[in-house]
């Protein structure tokens, strides 16, 4: 044994299979490509004005996008899991389509500083989605409300009747809690919404860059200030699933009254057959599913924000590849608060 | 057995020492007292001028108030176990020095919108607490970053040197960290300060009250809406407690990377005798035992935000006794976080 | 609107796509098939043995399941959307593949009680490669531990050198912790392993079953005492899923040293090519990305035992359409362990 | 500045109060002072018999110990929050009342062994009682059962009626949950119930002593295996505080189903006065606010687990100060969870 180490030798040589399947991540942050392309577009004709790049090579470079961006949107890229993650599966297909200039694209630029404009990209349009989907529920119980504004139900505290309410009166407090979780995501985009391109792998490039200029192109409100905090942030995911999981205990609280409100001892709502079971053997029943499936849903968007802090717990500065884990909380907690919203729309419409 | 009844009977009468012990509240939410007070002395102000109560009864219980006040500020206040909780051992104080009086704070205004308000007050006293201290930090480490602007340092990535930073650099990562938790906080402030007195138990109150002046006098920006929402919401202190959380992620990497650069490998720093502790047996020891304290305490607050999430899932609306839960994992956040914000700021000024 | 109604009329008719795709879990838990397989058959056989179904009926579903069972191993099997989950898939194609009597393996048997065996069938093989994979990983450590046995290192504590131990102490620290993480999973191997058929829905079935003789072809060590509970439980998933939480804060702990231990200020580790990353711009580096990952997906297993423990929290008795969102965790958990431990193993090899 | 270090000077010298208040725990962990008193008598015997110390400096040291343990007792103790924590309060009042002495205490261990000593202690004496409180409640929810074994009710799945079910059958799926909590309990005991004494601060101690004989005085079923794991291994509290989770959330759901039963659309149960609180002014109400507490409470003990996970995640080996944030979360899931099994019993019975 080397006198210095404890471990040595045995491992050097080709990356092992067993190592290429635990670290690759293309499977599933290939949901970032258009944003990958669309920060890749952004920066090069940045570099091209700049020009740290000839036209020709940035007119080569875009055109290798565009037929990169078709592939992808026809299902006939080449994913590879032996390129590891969108990124370099993204930039090998460049080099294979339009030769050496495909390398230029990483010309003062770092896969940290990509990774975390393209991240930054997906939870904004996420947000968007969520905040039109959020205001569609909000319609949805407004319109009930309004047709139930005087239909007197029992105003419960401790599940006990305590006054009388209006219905109207009591959708209307589902529309107050979901205000709140607009406003939430809101103030999130804002932090969400600062482009970090730029930053490098840790301290920013000595290429003479426009970080304004790719802000600008990108939609970007501000620019990122320190380039070390700009790759290890990942403040911006777990704000965004926190309310998100905020939004989630709402959606169980309502799903709660549903279940209350349609079960037997109740029967003061109908949910419609579209979002019930029933059962051939017990005919009188009709599970409130959908509602259900809402309210257990909660569970895995709060382990979503959960995961997400215990993995930047004790991180030293600054990127570190623990962050490859940020991604699938991420898509899961977007994916789930999506679907939730759309069916408890359709369900109170 | 009753027919109907699967228990009964054998409960009936006094309450058991058991269970007043177990729904006792007052041991720590007598931290409230404070804003309790307040809270009443604008409504008893109001129902003056509403014309609910007379000015003499109005003068009596503010006279009564102020004692309790005193008492409370001089650590002669009776409080006692089977008043339950701060506003049952006030008022019942009250009625104790003023007679039937006292009774009068109750006139419009029930438990749940009182408990509301109270805790809506301590949160927003918190932030501000929490603003200053966070700012306090940042300047502190504006100050050395300033100071070694031209030291040079190694940048890391995954724990290895990558490119050279100076110091001040890496420093003004950790400012921007406390930026964005700087802008949470406000942001939640906004959510905070919302009045919602009158909304009663659940359903507000027939008397004529005038919400507007409560809010005004306590400071609060905005009345809430819905009166089933305010008495049932505690998205403020999850929101308060989440923006805390993640605060504390940040200290444990500032504290990981103290920690590491006090190691004897790197001894890129002396932390000062008084931030860490040695040993007799081991003098060569300089152990940054409150560098590790503060990393620690970041599990502490992701417990509390999650006690706090997991306590509202599911709940119906509105109000239940669950919600009793809120305070102590919220006070302890906001100690937590003040005492680090503080802690770290002296050893790094 | 009808009086006594909320909500109704609009929603009745066809299950809308919205809420198939909502509901339907086909697309995760086909991952069961195999042990809805083997729990249909010994449920057949037993109907068979109690003379609840003819020779010639369990003749034929067997041959049916035996075909099923080729067809998803061919990756042949038509799996649909509209048929929901696993069970139902399985169902609709035997009778389709042999009419009327597919509908038998109904008999005396439900939904609630299926998926429940199944479930616990799948965390007993999991345990199981579970167990043999900490072996492994022991096997190696101890295994260096012995080439390392009078290799003198510095022995921590806050990170700094406490007193001089040796590497092969060090590891066998590690293995020791190792050893509870398997014990913990084979206790609760003890309480997966117990036949939950024979429940029904809820409150058993009224044919004339062995559960027994289906427990013992299943290989389980017990039959459940209650019906109620044995429906509505999913302790062994939580527990399952909260010792693998804890085996993942033990890797974390690993991680971290060895991340600590191959960096530059203590080059005390090569942790081998294979498992590291390089940089073309920064050749000095050797970063410890399988370690780094290992750390970060400690938080993707807290999340899961999380989500799991939200999921049920407050869940009325029996069974709740909320549980079907226990899979998806479990599975991750499941996944995310064994592929730690076997690149652990293979890193310290 | 000193060139290789960037914070150095200015802290040196006395340890500022802040410091003192923040690293101090004698507030909270003097509660472990019996067990710490325990452990020492213990290991001041084994001394002896090793003849590490004479029998009249044992006999000394034993006399102390006595006075303090009765001026403990008897709240006579002078707790100083200068000496941090219980176990060098209780040093420095030996020395003070013995002389010389008393610093023999500390031969052959180290606070790290002690520590983690006293600590495995409490949480055995936490375990044994809960063991009795679970027992305690399904004794009573068995008698319960016996006296309702035929009172017929619905038998709920997504609350619905499915099928009719006894009450006592519902009531036994309880008993059946509480019996895994039982198991659970008793099998982390065992993992507790071992004596690291002998560890030292992380490599054991030259001293001859008696491993085994400090075991067998206090009541260890074996001894560990490796020092470095001894000192630095909380996944006793985890472990425990785990089970006691998953037990909150078996509580919280009884607690739902007796919070439905008792409520007026239902009004299956009648909680008992003693339970319940009503209301002046809606004298209809019996609210079940100790049912309510209850379910509230599996927020904290899913709380305190989060907490402590988070804690251990990625610390290196072996000792760290962050260990002294274990106390309070395990103190709070003890008291919370024999609270709760006590009240529960006291409602049920």
């Amino acid at each position: 044994m080397d006198k210095s180490k404890l471990w040595s030798g045995r491992f050097d040589g080709e990356t092992s299979n067993l190592t290429e399947a635990f670290t690759a991540s293309q499977h599933f942050d290939r949901r970032l490509a258009e944003y990958d392309l669309a920060g890749t577009i952004a920066h090069v004709r940045m570099l091209q004005a700049c020009s740290v790049i000839t036209p020709g090579d940035s007119e080569e470079i875009l055109t290798g996008l565009r037929q990169i961006s078709e592939e992808i949107r026809e299902h006939r890229f080449p994913w590879r899991v032996e390129h590891e993650d969108v990124h370099m599966n993204i930039e090998v297909r460049l080099i294979e389509l339009i030769g050496d200039a495909g390398k230029k694209v990483h010309t003062g630029r770092s896969r940290n500083d990509q990774v975390a404009t393209d991240l930054r990209l997906f939870v904004r349009a996420a947000i968007d989605q969520i905040l039109q989907a959020i205001s569609a529920l909000q319609s949805a119980l407004v319109d009930v409300a309004d047709r139930e504004a005087d239909t007197i139900m029992p105003g419960l505290t401790h599940l006990q009747s305590a006054q009388p309410v209006t219905a109207g009166h009591h959708l209307l407090a589902w529309v107050e809690m979901l205000e709140r979780d607009w406003q939430r995501c809101g103030d999130c985009r804002r932090r969400v919404n600062i482009s970090p391109l730029g930053s490098g792998a840790l301290a920013g490039t000595s290429f003479p860059i426009d970080r304004e200029m790719t802000a600008a192109e990108l939609g970007f409100e501000d620019i990122s200030a320190n380039s070390l905090d700009a790759v290890s942030d990942r403040d911006f995911v777990i704000e965004f699933c926190g309310a998100a999981a905020l939004l989630g205990i709402h959606l169980s609280r309502m799903a709660e009254d549903l279940v209350l409100w349609s079960s037997e001892n109740c029967r003061f709502v109908d949910l419609g057959d579209a979002f019930c079971t029933g059962s051939s053997i017990m005919p009188q029943k009709k599970n409130p599913d959908v509602a259900e499936l809402v309210r257990g849903k909660s569970g895995r968007l709060l382990g979503n924000v959960t995961s997400l802090m215990v993995l930047m717990k004790g991180q030293p500065l600054s990127y570190n590849r623990d962050n490859q884990e940020d991604k699938e909380p991420l898509f899961d907690t977007v994916d789930t608060v999506l679907a939730c919203l759309q069916v408890m729309t359709a369900m109170l419409s």
